[in-house]
């Protein structure tokens, strides 16, 4: 491989050249603290919701791609270089990075100096703890400044980056000793705040961006590492940033460690304040306290070790393919436990501003994890159920912070209500508890209007019956699986988002993929009927479920191959008749799983 | 002066150093298309509306500060430089930044080569032209590269910053000869592209901003000018560029000059291809024969001269104070000129896409070049006063480009719709021109339910009237002139923006300050309805305005000042009684000015 290889036995991605095609990232974290990191170190942090809680600042799109993150700058006599290569691009003597189960290796090397860093968010920790090793390789003395950084976001993401009038007068920092304490707006209406703590003496620090790096300089050339020097700024507004300086001291062959934390803390209302402007660090205290040194890092990321192996091991392939293996076994249900985890709402494309949770998307990746996490998937399931409309219908996206649904995207994808069939009853079908159905779950996050899971998924179910249009087949309202489907909802206005644009009135647009879905779903809404003894409720689903089925054969068969829709003006989409787009995947992997016109095709045959 | 000084007898501010103590910009443009521009050379341009039509990328708050603009690089043997400094910041033997009326030269030396770049949008002129001179100062034959640059916005400024997901697979560039075209959705629901030309053969060009750049290289090192050589990128997706190459050769004391334009094009939906996939240049090549050559761009710049001139001749100052004539005479007319053409809707600060034009701001800016163009203030008057409600309410701000409401922002500043009294009084006492007040103009930009704007500021005046609080003074609604005064919908909630925040239920706030304006304007009203011979409803008019300040007499007085408000709860804001924030200047300034109390203050005197 020109840019790395697998290290199986240590399930890591070893890169081994910084300048990959493009950053090749990695996840950290698993329940509420979440970060983003490159093999250079780019990348930025969260709490549960990358729009709303967003710790370090990210410019997407930059120039240099994937410039911010969180760096360690190294000053060795003359030289300036980072351990991840990025952002000063000194080249190096030596540069590994190894993308791991939940944590970052970065190790770099020059003259004689060696640094490893393991980036890495503990179990349960509202944190990223990054521990530093530093070795003399020479055979010198080496007197070296060590620099971290990483820059504040003031919480909400896209307010972060648009409201500057207001942004550039708020940030607020407090720094006590060693640690640095992002707070802005923690006096007015937060509750929480950050910090940027070392378990070691600081030479000095930097809160200000400006003052660290100066105006006109880069990552690449900040104006306190080539000085060698913290300034020691407070910053008042504009951009409040987290560098601790630290001295070190190397003799040859010596060996030095430090940690370092990003964290996170909520406080009361009533505890947010010790003394007035003092903020209550008590929690910061308790967080540092649990790691103050090497050792207790390496035990938290044994854990975390042990936590992955529990998870992979509950499916495991025995075969003779190391890349099927390798896939099956560490990769795909990695990949998978992390679209739980994000979701999707943030990535180095994802901006995470723009949407929250998919009520479709959460579904659908639940069904690649249930077998590991159950409980979680569980409460997905539950969460997801609860921004259900009464009608059956479902915002297509809610908040991860608020688990409410987004107004801003609203509802009307009708395939939305259907996948839900389907993580539930793969849910049952991986655990056998049966007992969720019976759970009672709230419509739109109103506690006063709930029913069971069970009624839900009827709703799910009949909402599609309801809403079918001149074909019989299901109306697709704002769009099916495929979004740029957008059948009743085009807009020739380039000021309008298409996300967002409501369906043309009485929107009269059919899906044959949504009757696909519904067919081969609904047998499942069919089976947990039956499985509760309610076989009056599974004989009128099935009726449904048989017309349509004929409505499919009728109108959704285009000779050889599923129609794919209709359109507004009841025009016939993936057919022959057209010149282009004759023909969509969806409908043939529906529909042929749903098995519709087999028993015709097989009589046929015979 | 550190930094530069003024050139009064050529209307411009000369910056002597690149290193300002943040970027120092000028605004060019003065009907359609803008340009920021910083000493630099950074910045971006928009056609009309900085969210929805931006027509190059520009990334805020970046590091370095002001990263992208309108660069040019020169590849001289093995040195690389930029002739505003940045972004290359390569020492220069001699840099000069003038900001003028409508123009920027900014001229840069470095080994023998001299770089002279006039950046100017020409009256009228959907674009701007950059006037490029070239001249070999040393005792040696020049072989030099060239090379131009601007990176395309994917039109809307908002979603080009956060929508990576889908903007990442639009971008779509055309290149014909020596014209790079930006065509991003043009095929699909655009009528709109943009053009980046040059006046000369080229050796080569880039349309893909990696190819142009390299992916981990800043603005400060392009590959493509690095190796000097151009990469004839084209670019599908991902981020559109538009850099021309060109090879020149300077013989000793030679001088060569180039006219680069960057143009915005309309199509009628009719004309906009004129083959399959290719689209209608007419437009385009029309504008580029406007400016073959340096001396037609000197004409064009004359014009602007001249403009300049006539709206400065209007008011003139002729004092012993240099620094005050060059205040009343050039400095502060051309920054209202600018405010009125920007109206605050972009700066290096306010991103241009959170906010239209305020209705309070335009209102006010008016007052400060009605003088210079009358027709324009007009205009203007009618466009504010078409976004009124009926009940005399007023969006807080409008889409420059629609001209229609902002309705994210919504209404309910209740001091705003007494702007339109000032904006129109102050019109007509410059111009006379009282027929204005019987221009229909519609509510809500309904065409179907229009008024006189006389109608317009009668119920600009009774708004206040009929939205009074327990004090009998104005409720405040979301805000008066003070936006951070939110006295009805304070916000604790950390999530949802000051500015959309609605008022609480029934807000009971009220505001000394519009009090004091409603006296002040509200005799303003009186005059016109004099002038108008409608006695009676000027002696209604007075009626109130006395009522009025017998009110703020009552309950806004606090003994030595004028109290300041209100709050939701009844409680005073701005009083002795306060420990912090006892007086606020607003109150002070308009009920002065309105003079409520002078009458009883005289009296008690004699």
């Amino acid at each position: 491989m020109k840019y790395g290889y697998f290290d199986d036995s240590k399930r890591e991605y070893v890169i081994t050249d910084p300048k990959t095609p493009y950053p090749w990232i990695n996840y950290l974290g698993n329940h509420d603290f979440y970060s983003l990191i490159s093999n250079t170190a780019g990348g930025y942090s969260f709490f549960k919701d990358a729009k709303l809680r967003r710790i370090t600042r990210y410019r997407y799109n930059n120039i240099p791609v994937d410039d911010g993150g969180k760096y360690f700058y190294i000053k060795d006599e003359n030289t300036v270089w980072s351990p991840g290569w990025k952002p000063v691009r000194t080249p190096l003597d030596k540069y590994e990075c190894r993308h791991g189960l939940g944590y970052t290796k970065i190790t770099g090397a020059k003259d004689g100096l060696e640094a490893q860093i393991t980036y890495t968010v503990p179990l349960g920790f509202w944190g990223e703890v990054q521990k530093v090793i530093l070795k003399n390789t020479s055979e010198k003395l080496k007197k070296i400044q060590l620099f971290s950084f990483v820059e504040w976001c003031l919480w909400n993401a896209q307010d972060d980056q648009t409201n500057f009038q207001r942004n550039f007068n708020t940030g607020e920092v407090e720094i006590d000793g060693n640690v640095i304490f992002h707070k802005t707006e923690y006096r007015e209406r937060r509750n929480h705040y950050a910090f940027y703590s070392v378990n070691a003496e600081i030479a000095g620090f930097d809160t200000d961006k400006e003052s660290f790096l100066g105006l006109y300089n880069g990552f690449d050339t900040p104006d306190a590492v080539l000085a060698g020097k913290a300034t020691n700024s407070e910053a008042h507004g504009w951009s409040p940033i987290a560098s601790h300086c630290l001295e070190v001291t190397l003799k040859p062959g010596d060996e030095k460690e430090y940690v370092f934390i990003l964290g996170y803390v909520e406080n009361k209302e009533e505890e947010k304040f010790v003394a007035p402007k003092v903020i209550n660090k008590s929690r910061t205290n308790a967080m540092i306290r649990k790691f103050p040194d090497g050792k207790s890092v390496d035990l938290a990321l044994a854990e975390l070790q042990d936590y992955w192996s529990k998870l992979l091991s509950v499916y495991r392939l025995h075969s003779d393919d190391e890349k099927l293996n390798r896939m099956v076994n560490i990769w795909n249900p990695y990949q998978c436990m992390i679209t739980y985890n994000f979701s999707r709402s943030a990535s180095f494309f994802e901006s995470g501003i723009g949407r929250g949770m998919g009520f479709r998307d959460s579904n659908q990746d639940l069904i690649g994890f249930v077998h590991m996490a159950p409980d979680r998937a569980k409460e997905r399931i539950i969460d997801i159920a609860s921004t259900q409309f009464e009608d059956g219908g479902a915002y297509h996206q809610y908040q991860p912070l608020t688990k409410r649904g987004n107004h801003e995207i609203g509802g009307n994808f009708n395939d939305d209500p259907l996948w839900l069939i389907l993580s539930v009853s793969e849910y049952i079908k991986e655990t056998g508890d049966w007992a969720i159905l019976d759970v009672e779950v709230p419509f739109d996050n109103n506690e006063q209007n709930s029913a069971s899971l069970f009624e839900h998924l009827k709703r799910s179910f009949y909402h599609v019956v309801s809403n079918k249009g001149a074909h019989h087949l299901p109306l697709i309202g704002r769009a099916d699986w495929n979004d740029c489907l957008n059948l009743n909802c085009f807009s020739t206005n380039p000021d309008e988002s298409f996300q967002t644009t409501e369906n043309k009135e009485g929107g009269k647009a059919e899906s044959v993929f949504i009757a696909g879905m519904f067919v081969l779903y609904g047998r499942e809404f069919v089976k947990i009927c039956r499985h509760k003894g309610l076989q009056e409720e599974a004989g009128l689903a099935l009726q449904e479920i048989e017309s349509m089925e004929l409505a499919v054969i009728a109108h959704g068969w285009d000779g050889e191959w599923y129609l794919r829709a209709y359109d507004h003006f009841g025009r016939k989409v993936g057919t022959h008749e057209n010149k282009g787009a004759q023909i969509f995947i969806e409908a043939q992997g529906f529909c042929s799983m749903a098995e519709i016109g087999l028993k015709k095709a097989t009589r046929k045959k015979h």
